[in-house]
């Protein structure tokens, strides 16, 4: 379903003629929250979500009842470089408990009502080690990139994209270094946990993964040759959100490496984005600053598979159904001042 | 229903003899967490709040199914002194707003599936000016305590206490600076939104309570002296959450005022109680750090009524889902390390 692109240059083009904000939702969604029965700006931030999304939604007074959550999982071929403390199965393992129900993602995603499925992406057929050439050729791009737009439920009102990938805060180290300045160190954290001697290695690989790679394209190149499938993946599905006006929240410093390849395109690309939590992964701070995001939330989760966004959900809907349920001034006859 | 206090002395006791967590719950939680199909620490503070909450419900694999919101409102004698933005009618008309479903409370308690009560508390008589006496008198302290008290459903797994009262976050500032170090400035803040003229006749009416109140007697006793019937019933609710080890979420600047007057007479006293959020009412950090409590939300409420405490409810949701929810390493076939 949806756009089947011909080429990576046919995705790119559709970042260039993003569509926008409903910016008459917008003004009538901050009309409609100076009437609501509370002194004003007593909800905080929960006051200036509501009316993002009720832009996103084109709807002044939006609901939020159908919030979908895609898992995309790859597998990397710098893990032959031994960057992580988990053997690569893990991937497929997890892929198969979160089938079966019984990863945090699952709790999380019953918990607040979200519409879940997984989309494991040729797990038997690993990322070329990107120390030694690009991670993946145009055609596998293409495809993960193709998987994660055709996730996307177009009835969703809300997206949130997850990953897992054992190995993968490598590239998404190695993806911040090349879009952004800051050198492999800046950027290369403990990712699930490795020691001191496997950062000083994962540093290393995301060094030589930056000298062979970066300044020889665009975000969507960098993408290709420093990323992975689940990535990539991520990375369609956000955009196809932003075709499709649904709000979208980012969970962690893999999820948003894989975004900022899309604002590198088109600086106003994560506009229907928000960080749903700032993680414990060492540059995710950095990084939510540089795309311009202020985490809801910061529970110092570092877990990827969507839980820190998918927890902040909860804060979505509660925000949303102040804003469209509370009563007005003249309505419930309380003073304004 | 619950224990009748013949007096405000018989309440203190209680306090000196309150019911601990519960250790071998708390153990197994946490050998529990360690099993689970996620790297350890991997969902940061969600994996503490689920075990210091099994730890309460005396359950290694804790359930969240029914958390109760208490609101209860007053008014207030230094209303007199003109301290709010906002006519002391307005805690009646926002009484009514809560009973007919319009407030931003019924929409977080509808969010996250809370029981919801309101509970006025003679509106009608005001409490007397602090600046000129005791706020109340022995028998008014004590009804408003029992309130509390008898709002608590024991079947609950969590409470919420909130609040309404016009004026009332003066009481709560007197209380501060009665119960901590620091003088009526440092405790006092803006509330609903007076401005620099209205701050500083606030902070001399708060000053005027304390040359008035402070230092004579224990945290029950200012209380008395210096809070109001709304935040009485928040401490006498909490109280009687602990003898029934029913978890609660502090809200704002004001519920945790209230709640300071108990650990003022047992410093263990809020061992059962977490910070949902912190406030952007100015002494709240200040308040959660003497009550040694790190929140678990900060998004710029408020609000009072307990909304945001009720929209943490969701946190710990979360927490439990995937504390009680998710597959072991070993139930998952997942490699651990």
């Amino acid at each position: 379903m949806g756009h089947i692109f011909q080429s990576v240059d046919a995705f790119r083009d559709i970042l260039t003629s993003l569509p926008e904000t409903d910016e008459t939702a917008q003004t009538g969604a901050a009309a409609r929250n100076g009437q609501l029965t509370k002194p004003p700006g007593a909800l905080g931030r929960l006051e200036d979500v509501a009316i993002w999304f009720a832009g996103w939604q084109g709807d002044s007074k939006p609901r939020l009842r159908f919030p979908q959550v895609l898992i995309f999982a790859g597998n990397h071929g710098v893990m032959e470089q031994g960057v992580s403390a988990f053997p690569a199965e893990v991937t497929e393992q997890m892929v198969l408990n979160f089938q079966h129900g019984g990863a945090a993602i699952n709790q999380l995603c019953k918990t607040f009502g979200a519409q879940m499925a997984v989309h494991p992406l040729s797990l038997d057929r690993p990322t070329a080690d990107f120390t030694k050439g690009p991670a993946m050729s145009e055609e596998e791009l293409l495809e993960a990139l193709q998987t994660g737009w055709d996730a996307v439920n177009k009835n969703a009102d809300l997206l949130v994209t997850g990953e897992m990938g054992i190995g993968n805060t490598t590239p998404a180290s190695a993806l911040c270094a090349a879009l952004f300045s800051g050198g492999a160190d800046e950027w290369t954290g403990r990712g699930t946990g490795v020691d001191d001697a496997g950062l000083a290695n994962k540093t290393r690989v995301v060094a030589e993964g930056l000298a062979n790679h970066a300044g020889q394209g665009d975000g969507l190149e960098m993408l290709r040759r420093l990323g992975g499938r689940e990535l990539a993946a991520m990375a369609g599905a956000i955009a196809r959100a932003r075709v499709e006006r649904i709000p979208v929240l980012l969970d962690g410093f893999i999820c948003c490496a894989a975004a900022a390849t899309l604002q590198a395109v088109n600086p106003k690309a994560l506009d229907h984005a928000l960080a749903g939590h700032v993680s414990a992964e060492g540059a995710h701070p950095k990084l939510l600053e540089l795309l311009g995001k202020e985490p809801l939330l910061s529970l110092g989760l570092r877990l990827g598979e969507g839980s820190g966004a998918a927890l902040a959900i909860g804060v979505l809907q509660g925000a949303i159904a102040c804003h469209s349920g509370m009563a007005t001034f003249a309505e419930a006859g309380v003073s304004d001042s």
